[in-house]
């Protein structure tokens, strides 16, 4: 990709002399800055902004490693054939007209895609903004020239964005706030070639990229995203739009259901360690962040010490951390004695550390140094939030010297900035430059701060293809496991939790019966408490069809069930005799094979609350049992599973394995659509399958 | 309080000549608008700023309703007594060194409110930063002067601070960022006598005030404020710092005020129709947003248009309003026809309404207004939400024009701004002037169009008190509820019980019973499945006492069970025997008499999910059913309530009386300190008290 970024020589065809048009916007903008050479092309000028204009890109010459195209959508596939001639490794098209504009626009980039993959020639675009780079000044791109000369702010954010025009209108208020530092920002349009892995995997490697933001509206290839994240220390922060958009397709299982809504990708995010924003400022405060501490902080380091020079502030503050999973540090009597040193006497220090008095005792520099020493010299200080105030009441703080106390102490530090809108402006741009993340709501601050403390670790991503799997290996090889291969459409509830023993998941004790006296025998064997059902082909909603008769406690119960059954199911299909079993907790586990992400796996809340209260966590498959209980500690009823209440705990490795082992299924038999474990039953802090189905394709494809 | 608002005449005690002293401030600050006569007061001058000086309160001449106090703490009370000698009715101490220094201030505060009720003169402070009246320009403030020059943007939006710091610094940011028009800020400090509630009182009956804001660490008198709020149709938005534990443990080092429990603070705004907001600048954008659009929309009204010049953020945008309750609008033919007359040929329009290519074609200013005009006429258009841009890309809206059609149309316009810094501050100025609230943010745009739409009708507030109801006046009378008054400590289960039944509260069938033999007879007229319970004085925790016997089924069962119990209780309290209730919900109901807020009522979702899914609601008894049936519908599980997967839809009306009646019995019987209804089962739709506790106070109190 370095010919798109550091590119020897740029070709601009469709230059033109008319100032305020496209072609002559991106020539100047690339004189502000590119330092390489700069050919415009088109046959109607000599010469361009002062420069040489060439007829045609097969005259342009050496060196030339980009071309910049913002002709009319119908020239393009020309432009680029003479590209390709002319051996021009990269083009960024710019012009719009393609696949956003229906039915031509869609055969125009098909066209020019066909050349690509003819030629090897990398397209960027179409429809884009192209490329800025903040630290070498270039510009390649449309977006208003007046804009530059106010000052690119220098940093190590890079940012991808899909959209065009988000890209180019958020560039221009991040520049002109100051809110952040900028690597580059790559805008990939249509993202018919160049797509958001590719600058991706470059961005991880560039040494000027701290910190990767990405605007998306799809993924070209999310299990390819999710590797590179993986493979990667480097922050990453993406923004999904179109989450919600979209209604679920006809799914048998909940499972399937629930897997429409966004909850899958939110899930292959966390499962590699990816950051999601819901918003674009949101996005931009998290990248920056992350981009001045990219660290990733032990498990648990999430005490802050909150120093403020108004005690409201500092109430608030705490409040908001309560609910980012922040603590306040409860610091230590060292710390409350250095405290008191600018503290009035009547007035005892404590966290949130109020600094008003000490502020009128010994000015505002002497206090806001003195604490941010105290507090940084405390080991239950994970972090430090300081509140300052531009604009009068003698609030002067040093951030230099604040920010050096705090990066001694290898203590990230954050702040909050109010007052006057002029001397707000220069904090913040003067904080930018000092590596200080600052924001101008304590709500953003706070949220920054427990993305940054409570970032997970990534999954490690091994080598090793999921073929390599021991489990995979032996689900292929057992033969009680190829009626998955033969069958199609839903299994009844008995051969579906067969295929789940075989798989090695628990499942409640049952056999099928066609007879009275068969049920009395399998009560016999079993004791009661008994569940009684009717498998009826065809029929999935039982409860709903009275095909379900629970808490059968005696003989005489066991014949008034299966006489009832027998007469409901008028001949067709067969018994369940179940044991009960007891439980408080219910779960519910599945597989689904979605159309982009492929295997996935489902786990969360079951029983009458699991619409209702909607917890349910997603992971793509295969896992690892790490990745499995980091998906189970995602769940909102997490801390319900670590036993109360006189509940057992649940065997989190037990119910782990389940979820790998359901993902592993899916993985070595493709036929398998869906499988739904509804309930899954903690007994006695285990979890077991109590009903289930499992869902083959109508067509079972070959492995 | 007019003498607060609008003094005839102020005497400045503790005015000073020194230049940047609070004293000399205040005179300063007087000058730059209040039109009335200033007197200062210190015997050490002769004039300041141009004024005549007077050595004592008692020289000042008339007219002279407001004094403004700036001494040293300890000279307070002697001022307090000129000024009530010399008849003035209103003192403003904004001295600090009181209650919030420590035992010595607590004192000398105490020591003022005596002087103050002794002579009927009012407090307002101490430790506070006064009052700021932008439409008349009145600056009873020791707040930097600089600052009022940049100018006061005037408004409908009236705050109420407990903080000082906060609200002069949060003052500061507000003005100079233009971001709110202000009508008053009031700071009360330690609110010593003039508390919320007496401008609350005054703002809702103040013609230029449309909405009132409020930062509180605690409420004085929590009824009252509800009382107030319900009294009127104003929009009123609080910040209550402290709500959590931690937040809680800062504002008792803070400002030595006890913060009232966060749900059963939420749970009594929320029954008043106040809405809360969980920061500075949540609250002052929500003040921002109803005092544009104070009126109260109808239910179910939450159909958002959104016009953007850029699909990405229209996207995102139906993301974010997902969460907020907000549906993207289901624009009708007509509209659409609209839309496509400036949309190109290629492009269907649709929700959100993607403008760009419009734009292109026929420029922003004709493609926004013709938008803004097509779905102001659609009647599935509740609010629109448009997005502007202020800096390049001749993205050019006239929100004048913008505004006036959606006014003529009767729909709010609420409006997201970025771009380039100066552009948008200007945009943001004007759009203030015009009426329209802006924001920065998509999220916080979002946020507000939330509040609006979704904002809760207020509940009747009734001139008869408590003790008209007729439930509670029946409930004194009950002579089976005497016991209320004749015990102390806990009920055990079947008294509490019968407590409940004879106030109306559907229980279960049960009966105790001190043999076996007296068991089956019980048995007999319950029929299986039952429960037994030993019922043993002082145990609480019958489960983990082993003293419940569940899913008795058959005569053998009960013989065990209660062989079992009568071993386990050794000779000590009795047996219960309950016919067992079956129900997938379990819900909890109780009534808590807190010690600020007095008879309260709670409601919740049970079971083994209670403590995890942490899924409760307050509300301050006496409830009328339809507070109880908000209650209801703030709780998580509510869609939970309405039937599906087999359960019956809950009576909700039934729900409602029982928290009704838990309200009235707790006022009916002030020795009542707790009620826990654990669980109620919902059986076939209708809510069970299956096991409840009746706490009784140590000392009954005389009614």
């Amino acid at each position: 990709m370095e010919f798109f970024f550091k590119p020897g020589g740029i070709a601009v065809v469709g230059a033109t002399a008319s100032k305020g048009k496209g072609g002559n916007i991106i020539v100047s903008n690339l004189k502000k800055g590119y330092s390489g050479k700069i050919y415009p092309v088109n046959p109607g000028y000599k010469e361009i902004e002062g420069l040489p204009c060439y007829p045609s890109v097969a005259d342009v010459p050496d060196p030339v490693d980009l071309a910049i195209v913002f002709v009319a959508a119908h020239m393009v596939p020309r432009v680029i054939n003479d590209c390709a001639k002319r051996k021009i490794p990269g083009v960024m098209i710019q012009s719009a007209g393609f696949s956003e504009t229906g039915p031509n626009g869609i055969a125009l980039q098909q066209e020019i895609k066909q050349i690509a993959e003819k030629t090897g020639i990398r397209l960027w675009g179409p429809n884009c903004m192209g490329l800025v780079d903040a630290n070498q000044r270039f510009i390649f791109s449309t977006v208003t020239p007046a804009i530059w000369d106010t000052g690119l702010p220098c940093g190590n954010v890079s940012l991808i964005a899909q959209s065009g025009m988000l890209a180019g209108a958020f560039l221009i208020d991040l520049m002109s706030h100051g809110t952040m530092g900028i690597s580059k920002v790559c805008s990939i349009g249509n993202k018919m070639d160049v797509d958001e892995n590719d600058l991706l995997a470059y961005l991880i490697d560039d040494p000027e990229t701290a910190a990767i933001g990405l605007y998306l509206e799809s993924f070209t290839d999310c299990r390819r995203f999710m590797a590179l994240s993986r493979r990667s220390a480097k922050p990453i922060v993406v923004l999904n739009g179109g989450k919600t958009a979209g209604g679920a397709a006809a799914a048998v299982s909940h499972t399937a259901s629930l897997s429409a809504n966004g909850a899958l990708v939110s899930g292959a995010m966390a499962q590699a360690g990816i950051v999601e924003a819901s918003g674009f400022y949101q996005l931009t405060d998290y990248c920056k962040t992350l981009g001045m501490y990219p660290k990733i902080p032990s498990r648990g380091r999430n005490r802050v010490a909150v120093l403020t020079y108004t005690g409201a502030a500092g109430i608030v503050s705490a409040d908001i951390m309560d609910r980012h999973n922040l603590e306040l540090s409860a610091l230590n009597t060292a710390t409350l004695d250095a405290l008191q040193t600018v503290f009035p006497t009547w007035m005892p220090p404590s966290n949130p550390v109020d600094m008003w008095p000490g502020i009128i005792l010994n000015g505002s520099k002497k206090t806001y140094n003195k604490a941010m020493e105290a507090v940084c010299a405390d080991p239950g200080v994970d972090a430090v939030f300081v509140h300052c105030f531009a604009g009068g009441f003698s609030l002067e703080a040093d951030l230099d010297r604040m920010a050096k106390t705090a990066k001694e102490a290898g203590k990230p530090l954050v702040c909050w900035i109010s007052g006057e809108r002029d001397r707000v402006y220069q904090f913040q741009v003067s904080a930018q430059k000092t590596g200080v993340p600052v924001f101008r709501e304590v709500m953003r601050a706070v949220e920054c701060l427990g993305t940054l403390l409570n970032r997970h670790p990534r999954g490690i991503e091994t080598d090793e293809g999921p073929d390599a799997s021991e489990q995979i290996r032996r689900l292929k090889k057992d033969t009680r496991l190829h009626v998955l291969t033969l069958e199609k459409g839903p299994l009844d509830e008995y051969v579906s939790k067969q295929v789940l023993e075989a798989s090695g998941i628990p499942v409640v004790e049952e056999t099928p019966v066609a007879s009275l006296a068969k049920a009395r025998q399998a009560a016999a064997g079993f004791g009661f408490p008994l569940v009684a059902k009717g498998m009826v082909p065809g029929v999935s909603h039982k409860t709903e069809s009275n095909l379900v008769h629970l808490g059968i406690a005696s003989d005489q119960a066991l014949e008034t069930a299966v006489t009832s059954l027998l007469q409901t199911m008028e001949g067709r299909g067969s018994i369940l005799i179940q044991k009960q079993v007891q439980g408080k907790i219910e779960l519910v586990a599945g597989f689904v094979r979605d159309p982009r992400l492929g295997p996935c796996v489902m786990c969360g809340l079951g029983g009458v609350f699991a619409e209702a209260l909607n917890d349910t966590v997603f992971g793509v498959a295969p896992l690892t049992l790490t990745d499995a209980l980091h998906m189970i500690d995602r769940l909102k009823c997490r801390n319900m599973l670590n036993g109360y209440r006189g509940c057992d705990p649940v065997d989190k490795n037990a119910l782990g394995s389940i979820l790998v082992t359901l993902g592993n299924l899916g993985w070595a038999y493709p036929g398998i659509q869906e499988i739904d474990i509804n309930p899954l039953i903690i007994h006695k802090g285990g979890p077991i399958a109590v009903d289930g189905v499992v869902v083959l394709a109508q067509r079972v494809e070959s492995e």
